[in-house]
């Protein structure tokens, strides 16, 4: 056996405490997988104070000396955000010190640059707890399906925001009220932006498309969109389409182009992510050859995105004691990124319309204007509760003086569907738009939307 | 660029041609993946007239020629079965030939001598496509779970099976309906066994076993029962409690030892495995850190599968160009591997008895003699249709003459469960055993069990 695996860890908060303890517990299993001891050199932390249960020598608050160290083989990043750490990595890299990251912020926004210091230096960069923490992604994206052609990856990618999407679909709750239960339960942070406004998915996005389509994409090349502004009448009318309303990353690839997207969405109650709940995340991959996949798994949590960190930590470790080094992230298609004007999807409109003879005539106008072809439409009438009325408007009889025009569009251009929902704000018959949700079936034939259930 | 990397293709059957297409239609994405050309050498195949989309200069029927050939440095095989193939293989990772294979069979008998040969000089050593056609599986287990413990793997991985199953469910046919079904739609061979009887399953169970749990197991140690006995009244038994029936394979680490079998098994309807139909499989992976993950896609099919021989494919090319290689295949635990008899699980029992006073105290007499504790019963009358009629055994009206008791029984030994149905045969008042069937609740309380749906 040769001589220890040196390791370096930088911050040790919920994930990097559990990954303290594997190593500790699982200390001869490791060895015997690497070929070689795996052995904590230091851990830098901001207040040493806290963290008693690290041995009180190993402890520091000199990141950088602490990288600097010759004896460090590896350097674990568990901190988050961009600086210091892109400088921290970016040193320890150039030096030959392979790095083992979590940071999805920091690998969305420049990558790049990470990944060019570790190929310049033959070091090892792996970030597979970076998305969807336990679920084994990166690694299936990158080197199982590396014989393929990617078409599609797309997921439930956040755990906090599907928690607040599933309690409102179970109970009914509003936004809000589903915003504090997750935070009593501990799946919101006390500033919940990052995740509530998509941030975090976006990121993850990023990192999902750029090693999918064998192209750089950042966080700012994706579409966010997040889901404050989703409504208990929108889950409601998702309901009445027999669909189910979920914060979705998509990565596409189409034409030659790639677009990546976060936004929430309604999908079939039929479709396997639609039954994904709670904290959970999974994400679907379509490619030419292998077909649809499935990964399903918890996306955050201290041991779960621990276990994923010491994956990697062992490839980087063995790599290190047989020779070679991991995949290295590849950007040689660079395929242009599609603004999200140009990229193809489906819109679900509600419109609260004055009922009288002539306005779907001069509704259905305005979407053939922009060129948008209308899948199904549904009058509701009014006055019944939001969404949950329905059939009566079929029967003949004469409707209520107000009816709710439900639409679900074929594919078109995001821009047409935006331009055509914001010329019907336009007509004097439309009174208010209740509800545009986009709409995904994600491979699957949605035929059977508007249909109810 | 470096020279090309040289491939010896040994079969060109379902999933050879679609290697030799997609190396064909994608070789510059491949090129700029490996960092080298991937050219493809040799291919043998027992009749080359049957090859014509193949350049007639690459066919050989010589595969040992092929093989031993100075240029090749990775031998891809697709033949199947033990020999001629296995000495093919060991003689090439003897040389230093990377070894791409789909072998079950051969991985699951005698893995350990291919891996050793591949230690000894270097060479990689890959067999994603072996275990559940396209899903990442084996990647996953072996390198993004690395540091982790996993204590039990579990899914469905033969699509036959799991179509005849579904089919018997969806339609109430018997299995030999359901066989010719599968048969006609190409979804069984026109000789099964190695399916039905469970063949195919313990192989890949038997890989499973060996790469979670680090411990050599092969398909000798792993129980095998495969579905020619599931009867149209076990699948209708199943409804009746709320589950459905899957052959599943199930790896599991327990006290220090391990566990692999493959039966057919209740599980509930709302466990995850339960919804995957027709000919897609399912894994489940449990870890101690990671928590429970779940992999799905196609598991057979030429294209999907070849998505895996060419991920591997990339890999190994990939290794020659760069250095270095893929992770050693360790048996470092060498647990002890426990018999069936002293495996845990539960069973579904339905007697048919004759309707008197104390009948049931004597069945559960016998259960209590050999130390196996009841979870539910139900007695059904019975001429109503097998598992179908039920609950009005419960009104307190006179039962008919005859009925059936369905127990479910809490976890004990396989082989105190074994002995208990045996000893019951033996009761005057039992006319028969109607159905004997594994429970599984795989990680999920099973509680509702016995409840109906």
């Amino acid at each position: 056996m040769t001589g220890s695996i040196n390791i370096a860890l930088l911050g040790c908060g919920v994930v990097g405490s559990q990954v303290v303890r594997l190593l500790t517990e699982q200390a001869d299993e490791l060895a015997a997988r690497v070929g070689a001891p795996l052995r904590l050199v230091g851990v830098a932390v901001r207040r040493p104070q806290r963290h008693p249960d690290v041995p009180a020598d190993l402890l520091t608050t000199d990141a950088a000396e602490l990288v600097s160290r010759d004896e460090v083989d590896v350097v674990v990043e568990l901190v988050g955000g961009i600086e210091p750490v892109r400088g921290l990595l970016l040193t320890a890299l150039k030096a030959g010190k392979s790095v083992v990251s979590a940071n999805k912020a920091l690998l969305a926004e420049d990558g790049a640059a990470l990944a060019a210091a570790a190929d310049e230096s033959g070091a090892d960069l792996y970030y597979e707890a970076s998305v969807a923490g336990a679920i084994p992604l990166l690694r299936p994206i990158q080197q199982s399906l590396a014989g393929d052609r990617i078409v599609r990856v797309a997921g439930i990618v956040n755990g906090t925001t599907n928690f607040i999407l599933s309690a409102m679909a179970s109970s009914g709750a509003n936004y809000t009220e589903a915003l504090e239960e997750a935070g009593r339960l501990g799946y919101a942070e006390a500033d919940p932006t990052a995740d509530v406004d998509g941030y975090d998915a976006a990121s993850k996005a990023a990192i999902l498309a750029s090693l999918a389509f064998h192209t750089r994409v950042t966080a700012d090349d994706v579409y966010r969109e997040g889901i404050r502004d989703v409504t208990a009448a929108d889950i409601a009318a998702a309901k009445a389409l027999g669909c189910t309303v979920k914060l979705l990353a998509i990565c596409e690839q189409t034409n030659g182009s790639v677009s990546a997207r976060v936004h929430p969405a309604m999908i079939p109650r039929s479709h396997p992510l639609a039954s994904v709940s709670g904290a959970y995340n999974a994400v679907f991959i379509e490619a030419a050859a292998a077909g649809q996949l499935m990964f399903y798994g918890q996306g955050a949590g201290g041991p779960q995105t621990a276990s994923a960190v010491l994956g990697d930590l062992v490839a980087a470790s063995r790599n290190r004691v047989i020779g070679g080094r991991g995949p290295r992230d590849t950007a040689h298609a660079a395929l242009p990124v599609l603004a999200m004007g140009d990229t193809h999807t489906r819109y679900h409109v509600a419109l609260d319309v004055i009922d009288r003879a002539g306005v779907l005539a001069q509704v259905a106008g305005v979407f053939a204007e922009h060129g948008v072809s209308i899948a199904t439409v549904r009058q509701e009438g009014r006055g019944h509760g939001n969404g949950a009325a329905g059939r009566d408007a079929d029967d003949g009889a004469p409707g209520p003086k107000d009816a709710t025009l439900v639409i679900v569009t074929h594919s078109a251009s995001d821009a047409a569907l935006a331009a055509t929902v914001e010329a019907l704000t336009g007509l004097d018959a439309v009174q208010g738009v209740a509800g545009v949700l986009r709409v995904e079936g994600l491979g699957r034939p949605v035929t059977e939307l508007g249909g109810g259930s």
